[in-house]
């Protein structure tokens, strides 16, 4: 087991204790924060280096890797409650409760508004994880990991190659969804678990679950993909290639090695943040949000650099609140894996159908009809060809208005399905 | 009148010759060109210095002012079988024929692949202008000039600011709709047009067409307003924000003033155009036209930097092509007038009918139902708000699969439509 911390995480390592989850219950006043009822607590991201190296798709062994994770809930002495939620391309570990030293991810659209969330430091799916929440901590442990590749605590570009000791930028290899899902089984086994009661996840979290049930198939009593698909359709391929294109095409970005010079391409990441965050929203989201409201006064300032519409302040304010806490090479190896990510292609020759024919987990699919970068269409996809195999599925598409960002900010429509659909468990 | 060279023109000053039209009919054959029947044959695009300066929105007055035109077909000599048809963002003064002198511009989505249009120099429109054509240059003198700000031999950021000798860059006004439809008015007075039996464009070319209407009622017969809007909606105005962005953070660009320091900012025009390319497009069209196809065999090779999607490696492609032909700040200073623009907060206070109130012009307005960047929505607000007040509109809505490209690309369906709109006049 590695000792070296992983870069950025400024924390040292930490063997995961299995069963007791990193919640810490009753400490949330100490902390000086009111939280709601059904609240996973206080939580902190721990760390856990695996003891062997990790195969990937692409031929390469990748070892040290360190994994960052938090727990909610407690391990049942069975070991057969275990809910793993998998974050999607911007999340990390801190996926519920307020944590004690994480900076929340929660900046999606609305969620500052409706409660703050930045500032309090909650988990990006605080509200679909906790007491009496959709993951009911109560009665489930869930677990979330950083992903392999990320920047907030898992091994990823800007830790050190271990050939070199210095960070490996350009050098880290280039991942699949199924090498995210391969370091999640890793790492779970250290905990000792090894089945999953569910996996779960949003977008490319919903992209790894629907590759556990696939890969692991006897490991699985559960799927829920929610604003998810088995391959993203070609416009959201070309979106994602925009958006690394603007990192890419910024000097700064240095060919991937600009660790340690002072300069990271804050600009191209922030373009493609701006990419993203439309593509996340719904156009009416935006128009009811915005609509064509100028920044100052009631008319326009003859600007070309300055913001003249109240939209375009907010997308920069999106740009420069995402550069501060996300790594571009990080940004750019998610983006990848997730455009690569294609079940039919990788599991059953071209079929759809045939890439599922050994699932043997219930299948939860919800899709908004809103979400136009994750439509519909792709949950429908794999409800049909679930159907046609005679497997457990259930499709809810809900007519939410926030887009693709509906599955970070609807829990209320989402947390009785989901209940309902792991109580039948 | 400036005697001054636009920069980049390269071609001398000459003065508007009224009545004989740009296109030598018989000449193609010496081009070495195969025309097909309707061709508005080969023509250049000539060059009028204005003799006063064009007052603009935000209060400044720019002078000299060259306009870079083109006219296809024969003035009458009642002068009354003027067309004027108005460029969109990318466009320039050579909208039809073959040109003997300039690079076509007409690279859209699927021109390229349908007729080589690029490699024969073609006109941005040369579907719908020309010899028993849409725009029918039998009975149509149809004028078309590159637009103020332009960057194709009108007056524009690449131009020499009298003020220095020096390309204006930054110093270049910010415009309007509105500065772009004076110009063309002052241009018109030169080759003695009082008025204009028709104006036609689409996208921002129709935004002119329509503030030709409500600017200069008494001198407009018709509008045809194609694939356009009285405002952009506002996730429009964010695509639009998103590509100068890409421009702004490309430290290439200098704050503007690239002119002649060897670097011009590439990268991010290159970003801004693959924006507005998926923009343009439909999603099926793009999912028909690319899919999920690999670029290379039928796997992926783990590039990060390298397309690995087909469609990846097509919006290079345009990325690389938009770049050579267009100026940055051009592109600025257009797609700032096209989100400026607002009919109803212009001209009406707030209120569309009230904006439209004093037109006198008959109107014809085409949508096409993929177009996701200007909807239906856009042509269907316009002709509630004419018809509200007894005001002659006709509305088409076609379902094309173009998208937002489909004013460029489906001429089949366009010209009846047009053909009859105009003859009816």
């Amino acid at each position: 087991m590695s000792t070296r911390a992983a870069a950025g995480s400024g924390r040292p390592a930490a063997a995961g204790s299995p069963g007791t989850g990193s919640a810490a219950a009753g400490s949330a006043e100490a902390a000086g924060t009111a939280l709601a009822a059904g609240s996973a607590g206080t939580v902190e991201t721990r760390f856990l280096d695996l003891p062997g190296p990790v195969r990937l798709d692409s031929g390469r062994d990748l070892h040290p890797v360190r994994v960052a994770y938090e727990t909610y809930g407690t391990l049942s002495p069975r070991r057969d409650n275990v809910v793993l939620v998998c974050h999607a391309l911007s999340g990390d570990a801190h996926a519920a409760g307020v944590s004690a030293t994480a900076a929340s991810t929660r900046d999606g659209f609305g969620a500052e508004d409706r409660d703050g969330a930045a500032g309090r430091n909650l988990g990006w799916w605080d509200g679909m994880i906790g007491p009496g929440k959709a993951f009911d901590t109560d009665r489930w442990f869930v677990v979330s990991t950083n992903l392999l590749g990320g920047c907030r605590g898992t091994t990823g570009p800007a830790s050190p190659d271990p050939a070199t000791g210095q960070p490996y930028g350009p050098d880290f290899p280039v991942l699949t969804v199924a090498d995210l899902v391969r370091t999640q089984r890793a790492f779970l086994d250290e905990l000792g678990v090894a089945r999953l009661a569910a996996v779960a996840g949003g977008s490319l979290g919903g992209m790894q679950a629907l590759e556990w049930a696939v890969r692991y198939p006897d490991q699985v009593g559960a799927v829920v993909a929610i604003a998810s698909t088995h391959a993203l359709h070609p416009q959201g391929v070309a979106w994602n290639a925009i958006a690394r294109e603007a990192i890419l095409r910024d000097p700064a970005w240095q060919g991937g090695r600009y660790y340690g010079t002072g300069r990271a391409p804050d600009g191209g990441m922030g373009v493609a943040r701006m990419v993203g965050h439309v593509t996340y929203l719904s156009g009416p989201a935006l128009a009811a949000k915005f609509g064509r409201r100028l920044q100052f006064a009631d008319d326009v300032r003859y600007t070309l650099t300055e913001p003249e519409f109240a939209v375009e302040s907010y997308l920069r304010h999106q740009a420069a609140s995402f550069v501060r806490r996300f790594d571009a090479n990080t940004y750019l190896t998610l983006s990848r894996a997730l455009t690569y990510f294609d079940l039919a292609r990788e599991h059953g020759g071209g079929s759809l159908t045939q890439a599922l024919a050994g699932v043997r987990a219930r299948t939860l699919l919800i899709a908004f009809d809103s979400d136009w970068l994750y439509p519909p269409a792709g949950s429908r996809e794999l409800d049909a060809a679930l159907r046609e195999l005679g497997k457990p599925v259930d499709l809810h598409v809900l007519d939410t208005p926030y887009g693709h960002d509906s599955f970070l900010l609807d829990e209320a429509r989402q947390t009785p399905i989901i209940r309902q659909f792991l109580e039948a468990q």
